[in-house]
């Protein structure tokens, strides 16, 4: 492995203890029962460890929604065309989409990135072109891409995560766009937690159930072909990955090694997380798990993550919709342990024991 | 029944079809798969159905956080002192509870409101006094409150929400708080569902099972002492209420009456929704259920009222904190409605058949 890329992933810490510590009390001083904030109270928590704090703060937040094609469509894998990733991406950059709206509402900024649309994209300066190729190969037949090309978009990601963190930053979601992406994602999953590809497959954006057979069979073949070992998850990205889901991965590696807690959207980016996590094991306790997709593997994804998700709203759009309402309840977690009144401060009398 | 309360009840209508009918079809030209945002598509729909508009709006929001005190604590069914509901009710008007917190992060003003707190308060700006007694009675020994107490308290929530709609009003929330209400609300659940006491009673603010024990045995007291008929609302809540549960299910009722969604927070706004359904079986459409509560009977109540919980983050505090958050995502989604991009709009080409 390349330079920044291996450099980034040793300065990949165990959360900071005596933060945990310190917020875990202060929470048990604020002016209601012990524990009935429930996952908002965990979530202050971890979030003290990660950045260091034992009253962290969310100011700047961000997301990074990379857009890709994938070679697989070949195989005729969904039903959507393959130009609706590139129509999507001008979605994005015209505030018309879906994660546009969240993140307008929530205080997101948005940075689009081009990681390898298949179609080429018109400049504009709202659009981060980072292209690795114009699309990954059929994986149903051999590698998505070359090694070299899984590093480049992983340190892709790192590197724009460094970019994120300059502009100042205090938490990040992921999010993606790509027609058939559902495609690799349940293939990386079936790679890395053992599971057959029948388990771990899923409608996508809504296929029935004669295509739903035909993708399953189609992420079959695409492991026959590959032969990808769980135990080399960059090489696991190239053989069955996407350039969208590398660049991800490289965003969670890059924002982790910097202190920056990382929310995962849905099952796209889980699968990001499952190659980041797979280069560093760490990475674990610096992941936000927004919420439960409706995509069906997801539940297995976030089990072999060892993470619980915030919410279960039947969403599975992707673009870090989900991960935009996560950053919110990150947001007010942290509101709550900084502002709320201690016992004390408010003359309340505490529980009699 | 008396006037107010009758008439209002008679101005609760069905949802406007055909408000939901045009959001639906809205829904499912928006640039992205058909119910790929899930829970907040139909909440969009609901909201139209409710506010008798195609695309639906929310920005006056606003919760009223209603506080009384309990008779039956003299049975010692918890372990906080009776004066913390006072001590809180100062906490919310000086800003440092939880629901203050959450409040200001998601827009909503507060309304606080003495229903009937034992402790006399002092007079605040900011308080709404509409004390119905200091405390309910023992229901443990017989009625909590007179039935012209129980109207009281409903046609007082009625007169507030009625207060909050001239101030301009879009969404309502409701929250609560009253040391020992968590055992009127048990009580309530177990007459409008039929379940034994043991069923439907949880552990409150955190009690040891030996506690628990106790109370269930003290609900059993209060419905033999009782006997109270489901098919009588108003009697359940006269019998074994409380006044901040009575004037919470009127904020509903007034709310639905003028066409304004209600998002209903915990395990004791539950037990109002079950008195002001029981009232006007047609209310059931204008409620938005905020979390499933970590208290034990919540699930059982929401089976009951027919409702699906948007969140589930183990929250037991109350105040209102779920019902904010609640209405944050009930905003997202009509600004999903209202503002993103339509397939022909963006020009994004659409699944193929």
């Amino acid at each position: 492995m390349s330079g920044l890329l291996t450099e980034t992933i040793k300065k990949i810490k165990p959360l900071d203890g005596s933060a945990v510590e310190q917020a875990r009390r202060r929470q048990d001083r604020l002016t209601k029962p012990q524990g009935s904030l429930g996952r908002l109270e965990e979530l202050s928590i971890q979030l003290a460890g990660i950045q260091r704090k034992p009253v962290p703060q969310i100011k700047d937040k961000a997301i990074i929604v990379m857009a890709g094609d994938h070679g697989v469509v070949a195989e005729k894998v969904g039903n959507w065309p393959q130009e609706v990733t590139a129509q999507m991406v001008y979605n994005f950059l015209g505030g018309g989409a879906g994660i546009n709206v969240i993140a307008r509402q929530t205080g997101v900024r948005l940075t689009v990135v081009d990681m390898g649309v298949a179609t080429p994209l018109e400049n504009s300066p709202a659009l981060v072109s980072r292209k690795v190729a114009p699309g990954t190969k059929n994986i149903a037949r051999g590698p998505a891409m070359t090694i070299e090309q899984a590093t480049q978009a992983l340190e892709t990601g790192i590197d724009l995560a460094n970019k994120e963190i300059d502009k100042g930053l205090d938490i990040i979601g992921t999010g993606d766009m790509g027609i058939g992406n559902t495609t690799p994602s349940s293939a990386i999953l079936a790679v890395m937690s053992g599971k057959a590809p029948a388990e771990v497959t899923g409608r996508g954006t809504g296929i029935d159930d004669e295509l739903l057979a035909h993708k399953i069979n189609v992420i079959e073949r695409a492991l026959a072909a590959n032969r990808p070992d769980p135990k080399r998850p960059l090489e696991v990205l190239a053989k069955v990955g996407g350039f969208e889901i590398g660049g991800l991965a490289g965003v969670m590696l890059g924002a982790a090694a910097n202190h920056v807690p990382v929310v995962i959207d849905g099952f796209i980016s889980g699968a990001a997380a499952l190659i980041a996590a797979g280069l560093a094991p760490q990475l674990k306790d610096y992941l936000i798990p927004a919420h439960r997709s409706a995509e069906a593997g997801h539940r297995i994804l976030l089990q072999h993550l060892g993470v619980k998700p915030l919410l279960d709203l039947d969403m599975r759009l992707g673009e870090g919709t989900g991960a935009a309402l996560a950053i919110f309840l990150s947001e007010i977690a942290c509101k709550i342990l900084a502002e709320m009144a201690t016992f004390p401060e408010a003359g309340v009398s505490e529980k009699q024991s």
